[in-house]
């Protein structure tokens, strides 16, 4: 199957499972604040988990779709948390509205809250046939990322106060975006029940896809416009943030973000991986992306 | 053992734990963050967690500590959200200032995610010795409890646009106060390896607590002062929220409070407890709290 093919199949159940998942939410207005994000973006972390587990497997893991959705939910969180006034203050977010300015800060805060724990709850509630080690390991691997990310949005926040370095911006995103993005990858390893080399070089792949992911987004931010990004542009440029951009031109810019791409392959070509094909595509998608 | 002796042995111990537990936070500033209302308070909720554990069991629940502690690290990050600027605007907590005052508001936000995770965390860290299948099952019981949290926080909020009746404020702090108590006694009979009816008992004798804890709580905002209870009391007053005494009246509250307290003894008495002694004792504390 090819990237396209793979999106067209699967994008419209993750967003099946991802409505059914929050129906469970009693209270309508929380609800509401917990789906305003959901759904919308291009669902990539799920997307880069079920082809994750394809390249361990070889096989369709629909087992993991209720995880990959719960890994959507965790990043969905983030982004309601990290465009909050005291945060990045973000108006507008993957084409609409930021949670907190058409549901309430307050109510944007317990939406954050609502849907990290949902997140484990879903698992919880619906991976009961996997066995029990690596239920409590996917969990595992779900929350080492999460502090991960919290560590990198501090490390951001801390960048506003003075600008980073060149190592403390990589070790930021390394965090802040390619933690999840890690978890996503090596998910596939624990529930093909891989040990820890091949955890450890998916994990790692993930990482890095986060890293060219964001010098992508930096790039994208001086090139291209609100309307198509569907976010707020103008944050870190006002808050004089540290960006590849800023820190080592446009040019050097784009070569960091073609070496990084280049380095992939070598890193996949290293692993015993059964059906790689769609989990490199979707690594040069992450690069390649116009949004 | 009374309560007395009980309180004066595993205190110490819980804030050992609970410091050792953060001390794998790597950056400063956030682990400060979180640290800031941590160890502070009465430490109910693991006090409440080892005494269920033992009437249930019947003996030292040692191996339950490390959970007692994530029950408190999830009660501490609700305490940092519902005091920020947008939620109750607290100034004053445990006797210290406000997270949000001391570390800025955007640390905070951060602060209460990374304590909610890290209560995850230190469940897969240090409770490896426990049944794969209890060890879920008390996971599962943490995410719970900790959706019922946010949506009777939800309802809290709603309550300041609209008085709240008795009935709905009662189900506001049965979710808000009820349910991490509950999940504090019922996590004695998941790892005494109860079955059905002994959880959900030992869950409802929690939520009645909290209901007690919370009638108990509001009567103090009206007799006692800031000084004593450690935190900010004008909150609810000036956002005209539905409080027991204002619905009720005081002496209708007290009544209520008692009546709720009479109720206890019969619904322990109902469920086989190996060694209910301490739970009742820290349950008759919870309603007679002076702070």
């Amino acid at each position: 199957m090819d990237l396209q093919g793979f999106r067209d199949e699967y994008s419209p159940i993750i967003r099946d499972v991802l409505k059914r998942q929050l129906s469970t939410v009693k209270i309508d207005s929380l609800r509401a604040a917990m789906a305003h994000l959901l759904g919308r973006g291009k669902l990539f972390r799920p997307l880069l988990t079920l082809a994750g587990a394809r390249a361990v497997t070889g096989r369709d893991c629909n087992d993991l779709i209720p995880y990959a959705c719960a890994l959507e939910l965790i990043h969905t969180y983030t982004l309601i948390h990290d465009d909050l006034p005291c945060m990045d203050d973000a108006a507008m977010r993957r084409g609409v509205s930021a949670v907190h300015l058409d549901h309430g800060e307050a109510m944007a805060v317990l939406a954050g809250d609502a849907l990290f724990n949902y997140a484990f709850l879903v698992v919880h509630r619906e991976t009961a046939p996997l066995d029990p080690q690596v239920r409590l390991a996917l969990l595992e691997v779900m929350s080492q990322a999460s502090h991960d990310v919290v560590e990198g949005q501090v490390l951001d926040l801390e960048g506003e106060g003075r600008q980073l370095n060149l190592e403390e911006m990589r070790l930021m995103h390394r965090l802040k975006t390619g933690a999840l993005l890690g978890a996503c990858c090596e998910a596939g390893a624990v529930l093909g029940g891989a040990g820890d080399d091949l955890r450890r070089g998916l994990r790692e792949y993930g990482i890095e896809i986060g890293l060219a992911f964001q010098i992508a987004d930096d790039l994208l931010s001086y090139e291209s416009s609100e309307e198509v990004m569907g976010k707020s542009l103008s944050s870190d440029e006002a808050k004089q943030k540290a960006t590849y951009a800023r820190l080592l031109g446009l040019e050097e810019a784009r070569n960091e973000l073609n070496s990084k791409l280049d380095g992939l392959e070598p890193m996949l070509n290293a692993m015993d991986l059964k059906d790689p094909g769609l989990l490199r595509e979707i690594a040069r998608w992450a690069g390649k992306r116009k949004s």
